[in-house]
């Protein structure tokens, strides 16, 4: 059989399974990557498995979510996070070192290797020709500990590329044009996979922002070609020695293609709040904004900051609009601040936040009340910007410098006696800095290392094993597309709270009922009712976690987001779906649900629920490996591997 | 008589009284400035009475606090302060432009001219000297609406330099002498002047870090002359045209003096959590910090920075430490991204924050718990960096950039291998980036401008008419040398409610007895009893406003910080002594007081005070003007001028 790149990686990688579309099998992990967000959970359940030290070939715990430090939560969570990596032997890229995915590319991705990331947005290594895949902090552990990765065997779709972008049409474009296309819903259980002659035409760094937001398509990675250029990538960054060739066999076979013409693309912006709402920038050029963010891992390359200020330089910031700016990474922030264009985008009156999340993730930079934001980043979900009725506007750099100076949304081909084609001239810098002292490595002897544990870190919780009658109230009903910012969410204000779970549990879906969580707690937990792809968004497992340190039981829903899949089943929550879609119509809030005889139901895998309420039957099923069921009859995945370690 | 400067410019800008220490006079304000934290109060305040367009010289709106934008409050704010800067022909320097005091002296301060300040910091104009004063924004209100600003005729101190610091010993390390000798209780009523052969061996940003932080020291303002280095200062910002020289006449009178010998100083830090508790660096050299922070309005100026990025040239900050860096100005930040001082200070592991207050003011990077952070800002109050229990230390650039290389307090002397003459070196630049796109001039036609009121900008409360009869229950009874800090807290989370008072008041004495708001409300208001020095550090008048909201009459103190002191009276609440400091002793929390026949007392300045539970009689008294007694018969400043104009 002719391979593509994706089964090529995962055969030299699988342990168990039969690489069959929507089978489940396994593949050995060789590098994990953790941010602050979802690490302090993931190395406490690491080290509850007792082990000393990672099995992986690389671990990177990285700090780059929660740099405000707005209290003493989060300092203490980077004192926690620098000393637990030290004492077990992973690497630590300190606050201020940059946002995880661009180091990792940076710094760490390897073509032909495996990635497991505690984010959603790991897949952004995957355009060195990686498999890097997003998944919740207790995966991750497992990960860490050397347990292969269970995944659901994914298509493989080809995304073919041909011609080239216009000037002023950016890489960021393409990943919005395929959201247009796919949706957010479109994704589950797939790979792209990019070929055709546009590949070469791509840049690293381009790359990168198309595969990191190929997670808003909900697919489990998206994959580029290891070739010359990620060679040249690679040898700036000395890491040559690290290359391998990396290609599609000729006529090799897919299971879809998608094909782009990248001649007849034109600048895009998503509307709020989802980042499927895809129209051209020139249909939403009367558009006001009162703030654009240039930032985030999808658009914060030194290539990227390079476009903006050519744009920016001699011109200003409009006076209604706040402009941020934060590189991606220590190596770019000194890169450009060497080559004079840090310079010109203080001078065009850009603010310039420290190279972390950021905005992106709510983290500082809210929107004034109903305002609306242009950002480069890769979600725009409702009340993700820490402002409930923010607008937030997705697009490439060029299109988000082009507006700071007009005030509207505005493609940078239509920007007053600005020559679109000096943006073709913007190349990566050869001459990089390399520089990994901000990254804590990994020593020999750690036996004297104390790990510091502040007040804000609490244990884990973890629930017992699965008992034989599940059952509770409804105590939400939700709609289709329900992201894991819905269920749990992040800012600045809640963000802190990661590593103490009885204080962030009281925030779980404080966005759409603020009683929620005082309502599982009087009813000593019970059951939630969701729509089509439930949990999208966020690898963030504090949506599973959270809710079953509440009492959740089950999650009822039409279908479910992949990595949200995992996490429920990881702590124990069952992830049922709906045999007939039509039943979630008779349900209601505080209707009660009961499953009896839960075990051997699972082990069937197809449930019978009561309504006791509406004196109803309710056909559900759940789509569970055998590994899966016996994670959850035993309360959990920490349950189960403590058992076969 | 031979005048001395002070005298000088008061004499030129009297109003009212004569300038005999310790008696009310008026002067003519000719420029105010506000920040963010402190405008939006003030400007309702001006909005309140009715003006077209402000009737200074210069008034100039700064945003440099709240620019963390945690949520949608700070942009709100934002907004608001632009557009009300707008409507009435005041300067708005916009969010990322710098902290107000470093960018007023650099494009503002003229030398003769008064200055009012809704910011305690504000004398650090008074480096180029002018008469820069901190005060209430209510007070601020007052000058933007062309009153004169009643103060107490203070008594002058003459602080005679001589000699010449010697490397590695710093301005900073002058004025935590001068904190080490006065303490923070003893500036009360003076004005400090700073003279002889020393004075010109210091830089203007030198003078300004001085000026700067005597506000701890309690002193209305602190004073440099107009010399050569200022021409040259001015003449390099463009604006020597504003220059006049300003000396004291030879044999200049003075109320008392102060010498200290330069070449005798040592480096200094303040150690928690008072700024006056001041030994020399090498008596602290056991000490591990945990985070560094250089920055502030005391000390972020372009030299600063240049010698912390000498210091740190080629080295790297310790594993265990944070070292983050705030430029002073964007002005600062442009030119030191153009002359490589910045690319220095990111290789060497530094986090470059936002040209803004931040840490100084507990607005991000709070240190971990228990954690020592070493900074170069004004201020270690405790709970102030956001960590209730963070041990702060103050000390100059220098010693921070040292102490952030080997992980302990410093001496930049005692650096390995550090040339510690190589300081000496390091200049201002002469070639100064004279950009102010960023600060948003008056325009002439203001009709059509509509100010943007965002759901957090509350009205402002006003007082009724003051009682015949006040009293109520002892509320709290607190110690010596309460700050605003600890009447009002700030923070990150507590300053986005500044322009809501109703929210913002639930926090009142919040880090002493987070119960008090609501028993305040309880028992409908009250009376609170307090120590010396009540009242002292930040010019916030939130620590009257909100406790005025809240019901409470009056404050029991044994004396009263200068700022503090008028801002009680401008929001109506009865500022009352001890005449019998012992009396302090026989008062508990919840004794009921009552003062009968208030308003007749209060025109004598004598009261008695009932505590019925004790069924005693306290005397007090009130340091009061006629003016004062009748802003307080009127229940507050605003109902005052209301009917005066």
């Amino acid at each position: 059989m002719k391979e593509n790149i994706t089964r090529k990686i995962l055969k030299s990688h699988l342990v168990e399974g039969n690489m069959i579309a929507g089978e489940e099998i396994s593949i050995k992990i060789d590098q994990t990557l953790t941010q602050d967000a979802t690490g302090t959970m993931a190395y406490l359940s690491f080290e509850a498995l007792g082990l000393p030290r990672v099995r992986t070939e690389v671990s990177v715990s990285y700090i780059d979510h929660n740099t405000l430090q707005t209290g003493f939560e989060n300092a203490d969570d980077h004192a926690f996070l620098q000393t637990i990596a030290a004492k077990y032997g992973i690497h630590c890229s300190r606050p201020g070192n940059g946002i995880c995915h661009q180091v990792h590319s940076e710094r760490f991705a390897v073509p032909g290797k495996t990635l497991l990331g505690s984010d959603s947005h790991t897949p952004t290594s995957s355009a060195l020709g990686m498999i890097a895949i997003g998944a919740g902090g207790m995966s991750v552990a497992m990960a860490m500990a050397g347990q292969p990765f269970p995944l659901v065997m994914p298509e493989v779709i080809n995304v073919r590329l041909t011609g080239q972008l216009r000037a002023g049409v950016a890489a960021k474009d393409i990943i919005l044009e395929l959201l247009r296309r796919m949706t957010v819903k479109n994704g589950v259980g797939k790979v792209i996979e990019y070929t055709g002659p546009g590949v070469e035409t791509l840049s690293i760094p381009e790359r990168c922002t198309i595969t990191n937001m190929g997670a808003e398509l909900g697919v489990t990675t998206s994959i580029f070609p290891s070739d010359k250029l990620t060679y040249e990538f690679m040898k700036s960054q000395c890491r040559e020695v690290d290359w391998t060739e990396l290609k599609a066999d000729d006529d090799a076979e897919y299971d879809g293609l998608i094909e782009i013409n990248l001649d007849e693309l034109d600048a895009m912006v998503a509307k709020p709040h989802m980042p499927d709402k895809v129209i051209k920038v020139k249909e939403a050029s009367d558009v006001k904004v009162t703030q654009v963010f240039i930032g985030s891992c999808t658009n914060s390359s030194y290539s990227d900051l390079a476009k903006a200020a050519i744009i920016l330089d001699g011109k200003f910031v409009h006076p209604d609009v706040s402009l941020c700016i934060a590189p991606g990474s220590r190596q770019v922030f000194e890169m450009i601040a060497r080559d004079g264009i840090l310079q010109k985008l203080i001078s065009a009156g850009a603010r310039i936040l420290e190279s972390a999340c950021g905005p992106c993730i709510g983290i500082g930079q809210s929107p004034q009340s109903g305002g609306v934001s242009l950002r480069t980043n890769n979600r725009n979900f409702i009340g993700r910007s820490g402002t409930a009725d923010g607008q937030i506007y997705l697009a490439s750099p060029e299109v988000a410098a082009a507006s700071a100076i007009t005030g509207v949304i505005t493609d940078p081909r239509d920007l007053d006696g600005f020559n679109v084609e000096k943006l073709k001239e913007v190349k990566e810098s050869e001459e990089r800095i390399i520089d990994d002292r901000m990254i804590q490595a990994p020593v020999e002897n750690t036996e004297d290392i104390v790990v510091r544990r502040g007040p804000n870190i609490r244990p884990l919780p973890v629930r017992d094993e699965m008992e034989d009658e599940i059952g509770g109230k409804v105590l939400l009903k939700v709609g289709d597309d329900i992201t894991t910012d819905d269920i749990m969410p992040a800012g600045s204000k809640i963000l802190p709270l990661r590593s103490n779970v009885p204080a962030i549990s009281q925030y779980v879906f404080n966005g759409i009922d603020t009683a929620f969580a005082q309502r599982a707690k009087e009813n000593n937990g019970g059951i939630v009712v969701g729509g089509v792809n439930y949990g999208q968004g966020s690898s963030r497992e504090h949506a599973a976690l959270a809710p079953m340190y509440l009492g959740v039981k089950a999650i009822l829903a039409k279908s479910f987001a992949r990595i949200h899949h995992d996490n429920l089943i990881n702590y124990g929550i069952l992830p049922l779906r709906f045999k007939d879609q039509s039943d979630y119509d008779n349900i209601s809030q505080d209707d009660v649900l009961v499953i009896e005889n839960a075990k051997d139901q699972l082990r069937n895998g197809e449930f019978i629920i009561i309504n006791k309420t509406k004196n109803a039957k309710i056909e559900a099923y759940a789509t569970l490996s055998d590994r899966q069921k016996d994670v959850l009859l035993d309360g959990g995945q920490l349950n189960y591997i403590k058992k076969l370690l």
